[in-house]
């Protein structure tokens, strides 16, 4: 029997934190939840909350608000006086009688703020559709082909490949080799994001490019003929919009191609405005993207390109908001590295004014940035939304998840990812999220791979149910899931680029047990409230199991996923009020005991249990 | 027989890093040590170093480098991109095939960026007298009056209080009461700092104020009358200088008194440039430090004020670092605060700035901050050089030391501090150490207490010794030792203006045992480079003991500190090559056994032990 529902919890889901989306010096209700019983903190006689507004530590006293014979609650204010603001819990009294509380969990001795809460203020908070979104992430190259797709010419970069080739090994034209795939093509299979359940349509880049990636734009004023241009862009989100889905444009903030109309412009002209959009050395050469110089690096020095980018009417991110494109938002790519090259870092201050923005033109978009490693000092929420988690979910993920014998790489590590237990993974996934505001947490996007990595079907080696795993998380955990195309009916690829297969429409091709435990499992997070807009407490975690409950003020969910056929665990239901009623929004139905509940497994897989209600705060 | 010297390790220090004052775009070589042995990781075969440059994940491989039967060092190169550029080594081999070593130690996960190894790039590196430096800290009120003092009336608003007066309790007054030290006094006494064997002498508010602490500016334009004046301030400075002692000032960057000459204007004339200095609201009300309204708080939007305060020749900051006051750096006041409300944050710019200013007008001057919680986002080595650090240092260092029964309470703290072991004070500290800069923890002050809070005598009780043992981790760990004034006597206090009692001159009334432990351990510090400029490796903590090594190419230092009598402890000699020739540098001579050393106590003290010699690096 083992348990980590005895210990005293708090997260920024509605349960705990009075309102999710706070404006600047609104007083917000915080409460801490303290469990009774055995292995719980005994004897808590007082509870401060120590916030730290303009940088000095102030303690605001906790009321006690509930008790009973399970648990008692905690309840302060907390002014939210900087657009950030940072918070923990400090219980007296017990053994210790002096213990703080913050992200990653109790601890009898001080610690920096890096774990602290945080509440993030906003004039325009985040858009109310993204904690129920599902988005399916398409590479327009190798989604679908149109008929009118075959009337056009390839470009002379271009190697042209048929639907049905494999994807070439050979790294000097891996960026040459153009399926044709077209929006038309994605707006002729849109019932297929629908059939799977997903309502957001994120389109990697649509401009035009020398690769069949397109992150080195020719240019930000067009999109890309060979994809259909302008008007496909406006028919697809159309129909999409008329369907109920949202669609997502991607955007390199960072850099351009080299055959950008402004980088080309910047090199015949040097008295040119364009000249200032770049970095320059004195030999005329310039920063690029990791060097790779078909992608030089934008120079947000430059007041024009702020401009021309962010700023003006015409700018790139308002201009594909606004009719008759009308996106409804932007992933934008390389987040990370924009606006910073050596001594300059203006990352944040782009973040901010991009969703100032988009805020203006497009009230209700939203806005997502890459990231590959640790995110958390980079976005707060008061710029980009979110992440791209890889850090938080994929990596964690990946070591649960991967085949004992095939050990992927993982973007640049020379290392390859290691295979580690479920503690591991609730420790790593703790940890990184511990550092975000739940808001940023809960508007990252969480991810089992993308068009830049291996896919999990590769990864997992021979057992498909551990994709169905890996679905069990992506789609129950917080964040918003993210489903490259292709990995629903078991794609495989082992390598970002050799992931980038064309899209099979042949069905006959499908492995139709994972797509249909995808299409179960995004309607059980659409159907069940908890799943999308819950907290998180852990209830446990062995080598091959992990389990969790998700709380929303409606409805509570118990999540149960294997990695592997394991023993029974048996979790006593002192700490989960109300599971007699619980029904299987996945899975098999529960196992109860008299006053324990039985979870095991004969093989990969996951299980979700539901019931109404859970904790509701009094406000 | 406990060790922790069979772990890998790395800081900051000259053995394992190429420059310890890098300048952006350099090339440094950082290197990781190996140990072999029992307990230590064996089989590596790998290393690689992280860095982010721009914010994106790079890895550099590590060269073996050395190898012995005891170590081996693996080393590579790193390149300062950005002003502070963070890196973690990657170890690969063995069972685990995948550890980080970051600041906290190894990792066999994914953890955040928050505890990467940091190196700091300057124009202008921090002086290098600062890491040589003992700081001693004085209240000018209350450490000496001259004759001169006799003749100066008491302002308005003072108590005039004799010096063998106790201080009042009454807190309504307590800033009243004023002793009538001045600086002639202080100059008169350098003979004490030199007989101690402080080399800096810092000095609380010099500026006139409507109170005994002076926080409370009238003017930054004179020092006060009460004080003696400018010519007194420059006759301090030169007797000093004559000595080959620094003067350090603070001053109130975040505030000034509400009889400010510049909030008088302000108040007076709304069309006057000095409105603009201070935040209103629209009754007119002002904003202030904590709510207290004779502190109005000053608003870094205003570029007027970054003239007056900072950039201006006859600015704040440079006047008095020019001749003839010719102080050689400042301590920031409420450095946390300043130029933060709500959304606004100047901070980190206001930093930078006064550094650049102050490296412009007196280059090798020192910039410390006050920050009484965790200062690690705040202060990352390119503005203010380091902190106060009660952080890192002074709250772990009372929870250890303190009396079972007198539990102080610690800056706004709702709780008084609690009393744990040393493994408590090991973790507490590299915690918060880990978050920042060597470079940072470097120049940071360590003190065991300040004018703003309980005396160390007070805190630790009955038994004297333990003040001897707060001494000695004071004088043996990284960072600049600030003593304040009394501390070295035994001076008692049970809070920070309790504290603010007058110097005692009557020897009879010194504690003679705390003082010569203060002096001679102030010299085993300047006498020894590894304990000024050596890294910090755990050799062993328990409950009642804690015992470090110092380590720099030219020396080894041995510190063993007890808060109690204990047990020996037996180190094996395996990891402490060359302590055959140890010899002691305070304390008793070290208990050598055939391959081990035993460490005891028969009560709370220190020992140091030195010998010469210590890792060499290459470069």
């Amino acid at each position: 029997m083992v348990g980590l529902l005895n210990q005293p919890h708090h997260d920024g889901s509605p349960s705990y934190v009075s309102t999710q989306a706070p404006t600047l010096g609104q007083t917000v209700q915080v409460r801490l939840r303290l469990p009774r019983g055995p292995g719980a903190p005994s004897s808590v006689t007082a509870v401060h909350v120590r916030t730290t507004p303009d940088a000095e530590v102030h303690y605001a006293e906790a009321a006690l608000v509930r008790e009973d014979e399970h648990e008692d609650w905690w309840q302060a204010d907390v002014v939210v006086h900087n657009p950030v603001t940072g918070y923990r819990f400090l219980l007296s009294g017990g053994p210790a009688d002096y213990r703080w509380l913050n992200g990653t969990g109790l601890h009898d001795r001080d610690v920096p703020d890096a774990a602290d809460f945080r509440l993030v203020a906003s004039d325009a908070p985040p858009p109310p559709w993204a904690l129920d979104a599902v988005v399916y992430q398409v590479f327009p190259d190798r989604f679908a082909r149109s008929a009118a797709a075959d009337e056009r010419p390839a470009p002379p970069w271009a190697i042209p490949a048929a639907w049905d080739e494999p994807v070439t090994r050979d790294r000097r034209v891996i960026g040459d080799q153009l399926y044709g795939g077209d929006l038309d093509g994605i707006r002729e299979h849109l019932d297929h994001l629908e059939r799977l359940g997903a309502d957001v349509l994120y389109l990697t880049p649509f401009f035009p490019g020398r690769s069949n990636h397109r992150y080195d734009a020719d240019t930000f004023d067009r999109v890309d003929p060979l994809l259909g241009g302008d008007e496909a862009l406006a028919r697809l989100t159309d129909e999409a919009h008329r369907r109920g889905l949202k669609v997502v444009g991607d955007f390199t903030t960072n850099h351009t191609g080299a055959r950008h109309e402004w980088f080309e412009t910047a090199v015949a002209r040097p008295d040119s405005p364009e000249r200032g959009f770049y970095l320059w050395d004195e030999d005329g050469g310039y920063v690029s993207w990791l060097g790779v110089p078909s992608l030089p690096k934008l120079n947000y020095d430059c007041a024009e390109l702020w401009d021309r980018v962010l700023t003006s009417e015409t700018g790139v991110v308002r201009r594909w908001l606004a009719e008759p494109h009308a996106l409804d938002g932007w992933r934008v790519d390389v987040a990370n590295m924009t606006g910073r090259h050596g001594a300059q870092d203006h990352n944040r201050a782009v973040a901010r004014e991009m969703r100032r923005v988009m805020d203006e033109v497009a009230p209700g978009s939203l806005l997502v940035g890459e990231h590959t490693h640790d995110f958390s000092t980079d976005i707060r929420g008061d710029g980009w939304h979110g992440a791209m988690n890889y850090a938080g979910f994929t990596r964690p993920a990946w070591t649960w998840l991967r085949d004992k014998g095939f050990a992927p790489k993982f973007l640049g590590s020379p290392l390859r990812v290691p295979r580690r237990g479920g503690e591991a993974f609730l420790e790593t996934v703790e940890d990184f999220m511990a550092q975000s505001p739940w808001s940023v947490r809960a508007h990252s996007f969480t991810l089992l791979g993308s068009h830049d990595t291996t896919r999990v079907r590769t990864l997992v080696g021979d057992d498909p149910r551990l994709v169905v795993a890996g679905a069990g998380l992506l789609l129950t955990m917080p964040g918003i899931p993210m489903i490259t195309y292709g990995d629903e009916v078991g794609m495989q690829g082992d390598s970002g680029e050799d992931g980038r297969r064309p899209m099979p429409w042949d069905e006959s091709r499908w492995d139709t047990t994972i797509f249909e435990a995808y299409r179960a499992l995004v309607r059980a997070r659409r159907d069940n409230v908890a799943l999308r807009r819950g907290g998180l407490r852990w209830v446990h975690a062995d080598d091959d199991s992990l389990t969790y409950l998700r709380e929303h003020p409606d409805q509570t969910a118990l999540v149960h996923v294997a990695r592997s056929a394991h023993a029974p665990i048996r979790i006593s239901t002192r700490y989960l009020r109300g599971v007699e009623s619980a029904v299987s929004a996945y899975g098999p139905g529960l196992d109860r005991q008299e006053d324990s509940i039985r979870l095991s497994a004969d093989g990969a897989g996951a299980s979700v249990w539901v019931w109404p209600g859970a904790p509701r705060a009094p406000w």
